[in-house]
């Protein structure tokens, strides 16, 4: 399958240019740098680096073995056992909470297969091949379209290619853009739409140390849960699926990772970055603040109600705390000076390529109507309330149906039409005042940051106040109840038409406005930066070819590294941490929260061996999304699961730096330990140990 | 004996020059900024902060249980019991220790007092008054004299005034120097010179973690021994000592530190930061490293030399990184920012008080010349070699004693002289080829930095290698035996002068050089800076008064703050770490070393309380001079011993920032478990109780 490298040639290209100095820049792809896609796995940095020769049929087992399930997963049992983090499964396990039975807090162990849960609306799958169609996207948009027609000629062509794919193997198949659009791939997906939960450890032995721990190391998180695959109600036997490691790993070890790095900008613009660091981070940053103030306020009327907002609060806190990364990686001038610096370098080369195009100013010109827009489109934006958000998927999925492929809203081709529709099925408990209370934050934001005449705001609180416009909609919607939702749905357009529910006669107000804005950003920022981004991408695919990785868009990818220590501001830090040292800083905090041991590690603590590993680091380049994703060694069997990365991981988006960026994993060892001595579910370790 | 506070007129006079800005940056004061003297103890501003208010017996029984020994250290028992750091004991330690029986590697327990060891040439020594001479000395100087006339003349007073008070009160007595010359006090200190080792852990134990974790935190250090002291060969019973504390001190206690913090540098202008950024401190960094390149090299011939360099590598690393520290604080702009507009403040305040001194022109050019001489210093400098600066002491002993006070060079003043007498007669041993591989570095650096003509090289090195010059030195002298230094000082000058010694013979040719040097630097760096410094010290006193703390000078010290974690690079700190600890760190690092846990230590691993504190953090404003300090809670009880601070704190010389300077302590219930379950010494332990 693995296509041949064309970087031989790219190179030569580059040096009959005098481009040495993009080759020097690519330098940290000569480190551990890169999230490759399985076609081009760099096995040749691998060789020199590491002196391993990865054979095809290793990278076919880790890849079958490795799971899309909301974040990364893999298959770790004969018998489709899924693992995956704790907080990736969180949403499903929240789902599966009551007041009375609170999974979060208390964790699970199933004790037989039949007290498996399922988890609703949840699927999982598994890259099984893929096929090169960038000739076929290319061609569709022919010589004297305008750039608009160009880009829906080939959103047509993709949206076929994918139902045709469907319709011919029966299988998930997603066309996916590598090198900003120098190449399209068709993947074809294995998926399953039956997940059921079968060990979750207490929430607080998974993110011990809460937020102030996340994104930092030394690091003692239980961060893991086991889910099982079912196929027509069986456990699913997987083709492939993952072995414990044999071997403890040791500092230096070579690791690989499998799994879905969400998205990275190495390729964006210094204005781009610039826009990032100066106004679109900050806007971010405030609504996070405003959203996890609010939830705070609403957590602390009762135990119940912080069990109601706790999965959402550790969702915006990580946000928050990424987006904080991200500007501090920002703010620091070396990086910038970097980038000034490979940018510097880039456009030379692109000059010498003798193009007629100026993409540095379009994307100038385009992140600057990014910067005008992103204000209403942060304030002006039903999405934040669930109910609401609801009532607008129901009614964009009505209208946007009737529409050819090419004018739908983002998110409504067939695909995106599949999953909305799956959204609106799934069995979600919602809590009528935790939505209260969100979406009356997002009123009065709205209402102070864009004025009374705003068209959103008009139609969302008109005359009343922000509270009560709030409390009208949420106490008379009915959209909270399965049945209505998929009622709605199924009426179609003329069910739709006809409600009287609240959440739906505003939404039908807002659908024209919200698609306007959508629009909007999508003709004037998006479409513009992503054709930039063509030329940018195509270009440094000229000049470099597959000899750097493709920037991360969630799809699967493969990268390297070894388990390493490193110094963080004059301190230390080993690549691993023991459960000891989980005893050790709850101790030195006196264990009051978030540094207070769960209940049940703490009852075992006597049984605990304290030497025993936890978590680990590795220079494995990583971000949002690898969440799950497995971590294995030069056999190709498990010694982790990434969880999370370390702080100056987070300016990973923007740039890789092997002396700083971490990789974060829980040990196997660790998961077996809480397993057979915390959990009383040695049946599943025993599983896991393949016996 | 506290006087009254001038602090309510000088913020009179402040406020009617119209200096509000100079009491806001006096801000951080109202923070715990701040090493006080006794005198002018800040009970207003703890009263304020912690609601505490410390009587005049308080005081004066944690000040007369403070002890100046080397560094830092406190009476712990009604016996003479001294407890300080095991670093600041570690001189002490290392001449006890030989071969065979290897005190640091291994530690030490006295089972019973006729065990105990007598440290080589300590003294112990505790304040008992003082009292203002500050009109005595500032009268010496009469109007009409230059400027090195009234400094002979003032040196001549505090000459005067420190024989006057030995003789009529037999107490050891000095005259010290505050607010730069603002004030001067007398001193009178009870002294003893017969201190006796009684514990030491295993050196490993008590560095923990080695360089790496140095100034640090979370820290595992052991960093602790015991000493007695010792009056007409039996134990002392001090008139105060202290008693451990009866409660576990927690996060936000207030603590207070009574020590001998050596110097800061507060006051420094702009000029003078800026000299230490770019040229000071990388000079003495560079310096620091060919040392430990060359030892490192020594070292790694066998166990026998890795532990002969042992005290002078560990001495060497610590120096190395406080450098580096402080260099990084002046290389934070944001630092730089602040000195400077403190630096605004005060120059638009001292202008209104209608000087016509320019205090800042001078210190800007004493500054260049300086930097101009800091060459020459660093690289022709016999004291950098033990056996030659013996020598060098020798001769300018017989030399000095023959000048009048005023006329003699720094560190041959009486009370000088009777120091550089003590050094000589010490019985340390020493070793050649240690001399000899750090001897040659310092000839081989000379000559490639001076060049072969410069008189320093000439004289050591002529026309032979640095090698050959080096090897003929160390092979033939005898200053390496006791009895042939105490010959040669009791000698005097005629057996300085007939010795044939290759040692002295250098140091009499090397005499006139060093004592130029010295001279000079004096002359036109040190006394030019001395008066400014004066100058900026009177008007900062007549703005502010003692509302501000004098800057350090290695006199006796008090300052207060609490327990407190903070954040470092976005990571939570706890205010403690505990046993646990110590084993999950040197687990995570699979016990290579440095993060071996030292074999004693490893041994009782399953007897110790892994809960137990073991070191912890306060606000405490210290610095290098506080080793060995005692930290007591708000009854004046033992909770801690100062060791360290955390790196934000070097650069504490020049500013102190509440938010990231920390004071690191060992817990004293450290020390109890370390006592009665590690190194076998319940009945210590049971000495420290108090029972």
């Amino acid at each position: 399958m693995r296509k041949t490298c064309p970087s031989f040639l790219s190179s030569s290209l580059a040096a009959a240019l005098g481009l040495a100095g993009l080759f020097s820049l690519a330098g940290p792809a000569r480190a551990d740098e890169g999230m490759w896609t399985f076609d081009n796995a760099p096995l040749q940095l691998i060789q020199q680096r590491y002196g391993l020769t990865l054979s095809p049929a290793w990278l076919e087992h880790v890849r079958k073995s490795a799971v899309r399930f909301g974040a990364s997963a893999s298959f770790v049992s004969k018998d489709g056992l899924l693992l995956t983090n704790h907080h990736v499964a969180r949403s499903c396990i929240a789902r599966l909470s009551t007041a009375e039975r609170d999974l979060i807090a208390n964790g699970f162990v199933a004790a037989t297969r039949e007290q498996e849960l399922q988890c609703p609306g949840a699927d999982a799958r598994v890259l099984m091949s893929w096929e090169d169609v960038t000739a076929t996207v290319t061609a569709a948009a022919r010589p004297g379209m305008s750039d608009a027609e160009a880009a829906a000629a080939r959103k047509a062509a993709i949206a076929k290619l994918e139902s045709d794919c469907k319709s011919s193997t029966g299988m998930k198949c997603d066309v996916v853009t590598l090198y900003s659009g120098a190449l399209y791939h068709l993947y074809r997906y294995k998926e399953w739409q039956d997940v059921r939960l079968v060990v979750a450890p207490e929430g607080h032995a998974s993110d011990f140390g809460g937020d102030p721990d996340n994104f930092n190391f030394p690091r003692f998180a239980l961060d893991f849960s086991l889910l099982r695959v079912y196929e027509n109600g069986k456990p699913v036997q997987p083709e492939h699926y993952l072995k414990l490691a044999s071997q403890a790993p040791r500092e230096g070890d070579p690791v690989f990772v499998i799994g879905h790095p969400g998205n990275t900008d190495r390729l964006n613009t210094v204005a781009q970055l610039e826009a990032k660091r100066d106004a679109l981070l900050p806007l971010a940053i405030a609504g996070a603040k405003a959203q996890l103030k609010t939830l705070a306020a609403y957590g602390a009327q009762s135990p119940e109600s912080a069990r109601r907002a706790h999965a959402l609060v550790a969702g915006i806190e990580n946000t928050l705390k990424a987006n904080t990364g991200q500007l501090k990686s920002l703010q620091d001038p070396a990086n910038f000076e970097r980038k000034r610096q490979e940018e510097a370098q880039f456009r030379a080369g692109y000059a010498k390529l003798g193009r007629q195009d100026q993409p540095w100013a379009q994307v100038e010109a385009a992140t600057r109507r990014q910067v005008e827009l992103a204000r209403e489109a942060a304030y002006a934006n039903a999405g934040f309330n669930t109910l609401l958000g609801t009532a607008m998927t129901l009614v964009e999925i009505a209208r946007e149906r009737a529409l050819p492929e090419g004018e739908r809203m983002r998110g409504y081709s067939a695909n995106g039409l599949a999953a909305a529709e799956r959204r609106v099925r799934a069995d979600v408990p919602t809590y009528k005042d935790l939505e209260l209370a969100r979406y009356t934050l997002q009123l009065a934001r709205a209402q102070q940051a864009l004025g009374i005449d705003h068209p959103f705001v008009k139609a969302s609180v008109g005359p009343q106040t922000p509270g009560a416009a709030a409390q009208a909609l949420i106490d008379g919607t009915r959209l909270d109840q399965l049945a209505e939702r998929v009622r709605l749905l199924e009426g179609g357009a003329a069910a739709i038409d006809a409600s009287t529910d609240p959440a739906i006669v505003l939404a039908r107000q807002l659908y024209p406005l919200q698609r306007e804005q959508s629009r909007r950003m999508e003709r004037e920022v998006d479409e513009p930066l992503k054709r930039a981004a063509e030329l940018l991408g195509r270009a440094r695919f000229e000049l470099m070819g597959q000899s750097v990785s493709p920037d991360a868009t969630g799809t699967l990818r493969f990268s390297y590294g070894r388990l390493a220590g490193y110094e963080s501001d004059g301190y230390r830090l080993p690549y691993k941490t023991v459960f000891g040292g989980l005893f050790a800083r709850a101790d030195a905090f006196d264990n009051v929260p978030p540094f207070k041991v769960a209940p049940k590690v703490a009852a075992a603590r006597n049984q605990l061996d304290m030497s025993v590993p936890m978590n680990f680091v590795s220079t494995n380049d990583i971000i949002g999304g690898n969440s799950g994703s497995p971590i294995v060694n030069k056999d190709g069997e498990l010694v982790g699961l990434i969880f999370d990365g370390n702080l100056d991981s987070l300016g990973g988006r923007f740039l890789y730096d092997e002396r700083l960026n971490r990789a974060t994993s829980v040990d196997v060892r660790a998961i077996l330990q809480a397993l057979e001595k915390v959990y009383g579910a040695p049946h599943v370790a025993k599983e896991l140990r393949g016996q």
